[in-house]
């Protein structure tokens, strides 16, 4: 495929146009060199929001009734058009978040994967929601009405884009490809570490609207003056759902926002996890080096700047223990620390473990080196008992980047004890062999309640984009624990029904008309029904 | 069916034990006569309503894990139990709400009709939401895990009963009976304006509960304190979601203290709509009497006392619009106020109604006569065209009860300015006929933004219970709009996703166990796959 180049301008893309901003600028900034990039970015002020705002909600009703392959064709071409890139694309996420371009470039694929397989969905159609209960019009003592049930598109969203995914959770990421999928038109701002690289995905985006022949304001790209654009735009009237990754502080203020609009809207943030490791008696019985060598590899990759990275991992008491925390010394030891998304990022990992050492009972268990550049802070693993745990919260708070607390427990009420006392997560992992079956069995129902995804024998970080996956989970995991940031359920996140009852088929929407147009499956008084039977 | 006969206690049923209640006493009253009713029913205070909350709590992981037909059968009970009582239970609800034998006769039929539907949909399994995507170990860059995913219930959910629907949206109505289907224990708070009926019914479900073996705690009724002891047991962390009916600022209260716990809890609260009614000139060519009595039925029907009665139709300015307005008011003239729930309702209806006369460019239409009961006042429909209802938003408030506004327009422009300045509402409704297609379709893209429901030629009241029907819509007509109260898609309000990665067969839920054992359709990798596929 032919590359194409990308002369960045620093400039918004507001329904498919450069628009300068008038509040001021911001910079990219290389983390590993602590060297301003350039350009400058503009940030828009309020008025020119309204305008991206305004564009949203006309496009609104062409976008939300596209026809499956039109519709599906453009996430398509939204996946091709990054691809076309090229390797310009990597380099300029490498140089605003430090990360290598082996994990860009996994991310990229992951991207544009995530794009194809909503492309999929959308022309399977499924996530329609298609429910016909026929009239009835003999039934006793009162005649049934024709009943016809669809999920249509909440309206335009607003997406943030995350620092710690420049690609699979920003301008093209997940809440953008899922929005884009259920039919709702996105105001995405972009994340001000990253604004080379949101302005190259936006401009793929943007030529596949323009491409499509769909109207410009379906998509648009603001920079803008962090905290205060953010809630004029989910405080917008326009604005109808809002999608969001990133610190439990923000998340929170954002759903308080959307909460205190005249017409509350949903808010999917997802924020905070530690993501709890059990190892059970049976899964220690293996080899310790590379238990605890994948232990370090997922608590150090991309510096640990994953929202499903190990924080927390439960290692009986004892020989065995005692066996696999001297196994993460030495694995430890060698790890350098890799540079950090941000400055600010890397000075809070030192300042959250530095707390984290200084609490009582807390000890430190496995120390790595000082990475290469000024912001890469040795990845550390601490240790403590379930008693400690119990009773203090501070062990309970996300450090975002390489570190981990490693508790000691002594039996399985131990285990029970702390699982109960866990705060929502995205993920709980099991390390066990078939003879640890029993004791695995009585905590599932309480990390069922806790955690979006129960995973044995891996590692949490990793998430696959599939049809079955959940990125999620009880607050404050997330705000919205009914739903999935990652995999195609995520859709249904920008849906909700509308029935339509005794409608003139000439005026209903194709998904419902009776010659069933778009060959959808149907959910016929109750039974789901193939478009071929 | 032999007939059971409930001797009613004036206490709570607490996890199967009737409870005494320590703070204070309320009794019913009947609205007809303005008598009070024994007996006497004992409020709970915070320390019993804990106990309940807890009970709740311990029979969650049981209730949530029946197998299906044990599960479905205990709804079917709760259904059979209700059946027994016989006459009592619509005397009783006749005394305490003023309410028709034969309304109270259909709506216990509805609310039995409604278990049965849940009880087929939980033997069906459809709402589990099993989703599958296989591991594939071969695939490159790097091997897929096995990733199961299924919908589990919340908790525990807290359902307030509704004065207006004193068995369909109350004790074991529609929201009880979705969370029960969903596998949540349900805690109900009794209306305080028919506790008598709320017993009757109460003991039917705990007797479900005791004979279908299942804990005590998966049904508690209590009676306490109005607004106090709902917002303790909206805060209390047992609790994971709220069902609610009635009036706004009911709900938006329960909101508030949802979203201020530590960890917020979704609440479904269906709250306040006027559900417009569009008379286009080709249905007024018909008999203009029967569609003006028709629609004085279905404002005065059960005293207007419905979440979807037309509290707003707009009429053709001209000649044909002024025929079908003096129609209305011949209809209108004999139909005489029947009596309503409560006093404070019926006086609420008189000051709406009053106020209503004396907004600027409104006049009386039509009026009906007094009832033969001090609490039945006479029903009302006003007149005013669209500039006036654009511009003044006392026009755009629920009045609650045989009250509605009629707005003449002179254009297609007038009714989209209209509809786009309408809040958000259960439903709409067009009286069309064919020629009338071209004037409806541009209407239909406004509407689907505001409202849950769409009907032609017909009325809103009367909300059929069925796969397809959605009885939601945007805010304020409910606080979510993404779901339903009425029909079985009501019961994932209760649901949330959880994935499992690489688990054990052996430790899996049944339902995502390799051999199917309870033949539930599966999403295999995207695509729905029968049991017996």
């Amino acid at each position: 495929m032919p590359t194409t180049q990308t002369t960045l301008t620093g400039h918004s893309i507001i329904a498919g146009e450069s628009v300068t901003g008038t509040g001021g600028t911001v910079n990219g900034f290389d983390p590993a060199t602590n060297e301003v990039l350039e350009p400058a970015y503009s940030l828009i002020d309020a008025a020119q929001l309204a305008t991206a705002t305004a564009a949203a909600e006309e496009a609104f009703d062409s976008f939300n009734s596209l026809d499956p392959e039109t519709h599906a064709a453009f996430l398509d071409k939204i996946a091709d058009n990054i691809e076309a890139v090229g390797a310009e694309l990597v380099e300029r996420a490498m140089a605003e978040t430090g990360l290598p371009a082996a994990r860009l470039n996994g991310e990229r694929g992951r991207t544009t994967g995530q794009l194809r397989l909503f492309a999929s969905v959308v022309r399977q159609g499924d996530h329609r929601g298609v429910r016909i209960d026929p009239a009835q019009p003999d039934r006793q003592p009162m005649p049934r009405a024709d009943i016809r049930q669809r999920k249509v598109p909440l309206g335009p969203v607003a997406v943030f884009g995350a620092s710690n995914f420049p690609l699979a959770f920003s301008t093209a990421g997940g809440d953008t490809a899922s929005a884009l999928a259920a039919g709702c038109p996105v105001v995405f701002k972009a994340h001000n570490a990253h604004p080379g690289t949101s302005e190259i995905v936006g401009h793929a985006i943007a030529k596949a609207v323009r491409d499509s022949g769909l109207h410009p304001g379906v998509f648009s790209l603001i920079y803008g003056p962090g905290a205060s654009i953010g809630q004029a735009l989910v405080s917008d009237p326009a604005i109808k759902a809002v999608g969001f990754t990133g610190s439990r502080s923000g998340g929170t203020a954002l759903v308080a926002t959307a909460a205190a609009r005249p017409d509350p809207i949903p808010v999917y943030a997802e924020m905070s996890s530690i993501n709890p490791v059990f190892f059970f008696d049976g899964a220690l019985k293996g080899d310790l080096d590379a238990l605890a060598s994948a232990y370090v590899g997922s608590v150090t990759g991309s510096s640990g700047q994953l929202c499903t990275a190990p924080g927390l991992v439960f290692v009986p008491a004892g020989e065995t223990g005692d066996a696999f925390a001297a196994a993460v010394t030495r694995a430890m030891a060698p790890a350098a620390g890799q540079t950090m998304l941000t400055r600010g990022i890397a000075d809070s990992l030192t300042a959250g473990v530095d707390s984290l050492g200084q609490q009582d009972g807390v000890e430190l268990v496995a120390r790595g080196q000082d990475g290469a550049t000024e912001n890469a802070p040795a990845p550390a693993v601490f240790g403590t008992d379930v008693r400690t745990f119990l009773t203090n919260n501070v062990l309970h708070e996300e450090i975002f980047g390489a570190a981990s607390l490693m508790v000691r427990y002594t039996s399985t009420d131990d285990l029970l004890a702390a699982a109960k006392r866990l705060e929502g997560q995205l993920t709980a992992t099991l390390h066990m062999t078939h003879e640890d079956q029993a004791t695995v069995a009585p905590l599932l129902p309480v990390l069922e309640r806790k955690v979006g995804r129960i995973l044995a024998n891996g590692w949490p970080t990793g998430v696959e984009v599939g049809h079955a996956m959940v990125h999620g989970g009880p607050f404050p995991a997330t705000s919205d624990t009914r739903t999935t940031s990652v995999g195609t359920l995520a859709i249904e996140r920008f849906l909700r029904p509308v029935a339509y009852q005794n409608i003139p088929d000439a005026l209903l929407p194709a998904p419902l008309q009776q010659s069933n147009p778009w060959q959808l499956n149907r959910r016929i008084d109750g039974t789901m029904e193939g478009a071929g039977e």
